[in-house]
């Protein structure tokens, strides 16, 4: 079964608001077996709707319409929907009931203007809003079967949920297509190599399909598949994705796209270990990333934010001998920044980081992009040097901070004893 | 000048990304007097990629397509733009130097899948990317002159700034109207309030049209105007800007559209002052934020992100006692830390926060959401008690963040003496 959906709305067509409700259609949709092949988005404008509902109408077999359905007069979508399937509006009583109901149950006057938004095209049947006024409804025009929704994120939800998948899987019945996504998080390939090293699993694997998408600066690798059994299905996405995962080897953070600080605050918990650490170029964002974690408080204790020397003397005991010798980028500066955080805070393990994120502050020895980690643990101490060729600070910040946690990651990953 | 925006990905067709390009796009080209029609999207398939850019060919004078051209395989829109121009691919030799110069200027090796990237259709004119290996191009298919772009934002922006919008300008020529917009930074109020607060805006002045974006927790208040003259539409968007700044009062973090961290390191240089923070609920936002503005080390010296009430105790100096009486989440507890972060670093300013961002730890008296924030400067110190009625854990750490930086903001403008 196709499907296409449809955001309208002037905000939306210009720019001022950025349209979250298509992909979250998009997901449902195909979460249930219903293959999404396009999203547009138009103003609120009668000349421009009613020909993209009926271009619609000739391609897809469902569509999925938000916006548009309010009290005012820039809200078109009953009316073009009418235009489009060529017949007139006229008053739904149960429409009506449930635009009343609303103002009632929430003891707000109801105005005249809402009236016309139980004005529906003849021939649709209208979808129940439980949180709004504004109701849906569902219309057939030429081929393909149209909800209209609210725009209303938390309304277009509560009505997707209730009324449309609901119907679609019912309309699908023994043909329904069963949809899996696997994600596998990587760190450390850019996408062009994490795209070679995984190649060949759509000719290894038919009907798989490969997508890489890169959130810098991780890359996540997804396997696609699409079957009418189930079994088979899951037998073909667990095959390509073992398959995958040796190919990406150490490079692989989690086979289930959970990111690097779900993965390195599991590692902690399992082990009953608790981590302190000592940031200095990355400001603070590694503590921020494990504490997003809920629950996090369990292993993480502390992190010190030492920009200055002075901070990294005075709290983290950093010899004064060892930041004249070497300076604040160094890997012993960084191991004697890490021993310092774990010590300071009673943790099991410590991590640091001391590099220089730009713009300003490089030399010929030391350039932007530089980064010393350091990392302490019961039974030894290390610094290491890294160098990333990205010119811009937040990127610096970003990828120092992963490649800190990706150490952590590999270090809590050795096998003990 | 008619312009249509094609987001191409899998990613973004099946709803596991949504499309923040098209929005961006669109609101520059309307910025620029170019009016938006129709946003589309599909994903990685020939069979669809070719007659969407053969309709919007027919139906736009403009076109800017994000997507498609990284080095994998389902990168498709070079091969999509020249089956739907009718033209053969070739090897662009400038496209090629863009590549090759990427590479060696960050000392990366190149493969061969990179070479495809500068295969571009015959007629085609390169769009030099300075921050990425995919250079994009300019094409004519029918009437339109489409811009490809890569999807990657910050490659994306960058593009459409340095190519995409100049050379439309040049375009328009004199019939080019002059646009501009006004962005207030905002925070404290909630977006329907905000939109209340300036709603006179557009009769008050003519011509003058608004717009609210919400990137929480702070509210950008946008005021947009068009006019041929350049001077009389300077005039009406200061008119209005004067009186929507009068209307928001308090609220306003910046008339510039300037974030907080930017507007509160400009206070702190301004007055040759220096901050220290103690971070418990907000985990190292703060100082992640603002170290994320460059030259940050003039002014930010530590943040103790104190997780637990022993490195409370031990690192910023907080008394047992208070924790005992009071627990974490308090005033005094939150003044102590922050005296203790100003000492220990030796700031002219200490800032701290306590408080419970959820899912879990909240109770009756200090319910998820609660927040204590501490403040000491040279002549005085202070504990406050907030409350935020968001349930999630992300929206209440960067909320709490917000919150103690806007108190320090306004300690900073206060009159001194």
């Amino acid at each position: 079964m196709k499907a296409e959906i449809l955001a309208t709305g002037d905000e939306i067509r210009s720019g001022a608001l950025v349209d979250s409700n298509s992909a979250f259609i998009a997901e449902r949709l195909e979460e249930n077996g219903i293959e999404v092949v396009r999203h547009s988005s138009v103003g609120d404008d009668l000349s421009i709707l009613v020909p993209t509902l009926r271009e619609i109408a000739h391609r897809a077999e469902v569509a999925v319409v938000t916006g548009g359905l309010g009290p005012t007069s820039d809200d078109l979508s009953a009316e073009a929907a009418a235009a489009a399937a060529g017949v007139e509006l006229a008053l739904n009583k149960d429409a009506l009931e449930n635009v009343e109901h609303f103002f009632k149950t929430f003891n707000r006057p109801m105005t005249v203007s809402n009236r016309k938004q139980a004005l529906l095209p003849m021939g649709s049947r209208i979808l129940y809003n439980p949180v709004g006024t504004a109701p849906g409804f569902a219309l057939i025009i030429a081929k393909c079967l149209f909800f209209f929704l609210p725009g209303v994120p938390y309304e277009m939800k509560r009505m997707l949920g209730e009324h449309v998948i609901p119907q679609l899987n019912t309309l699908q019945g023994d043909a329904a297509m069963h949809s899996r996504v696997l994600t596998i998080a990587t760190f450390g390939l850019p996408e062009s190599l994490a795209g070679e090293k995984v190649a060949g699993v759509e000719s290894l694997y038919p009907g798989v399909k490969l997508g890489l998408r890169a959130n810098f600066p991780q890359i996540q690798v997804k396997l696609y598949g699409r079957d009418k059994d189930s079994a088979s299905l899951d037998q073909r996405l667990t095959g390509a994705g073992g398959w995958a995962l040796a190919r990406l080897g150490p490079n692989v953070i989690s086979a289930t796209g959970e990111r690097m600080e779900a993965v390195v605050g599991k590692l902690l918990l399992e082990r009953s270990a608790t981590i302190a650490l000592a940031e200095s170029c990355t400001g603070g964002l590694i503590a921020d990333w494990l504490t997003n974690v809920a629950g996090s408080s369990a292993y993480f204790l502390f992190s010190g934010v030492t920009y200055s020397n002075r901070a990294k003397m005075d709290l983290l005991g950093v010899k004064a001998d060892t930041l004249e010798k070497h300076g604040a980028v160094n890997e012993e500066t960084a191991r004697e920044m890490a021993i310092g955080a774990r010590r300071v805070a009673g943790a099991t393990f410590g991590l640091s980081t001391s590099g220089i994120a730009g713009p300003d502050g490089g030399t010929e020895a030391k350039p932007v992009g530089t980064l010393c980690v350091g990392f302490a643990g019961p039974d030894r101490s290390f610094g290491r040097r890294l160098y990333f060729p990205f010119g811009k600070r937040l990127m610096n910040k970003k990828i120092f901070a992963m490649a800190a946690l990706d150490l952590l990651r590999k270090e809590l990953m050795r096998p003990t004893g």
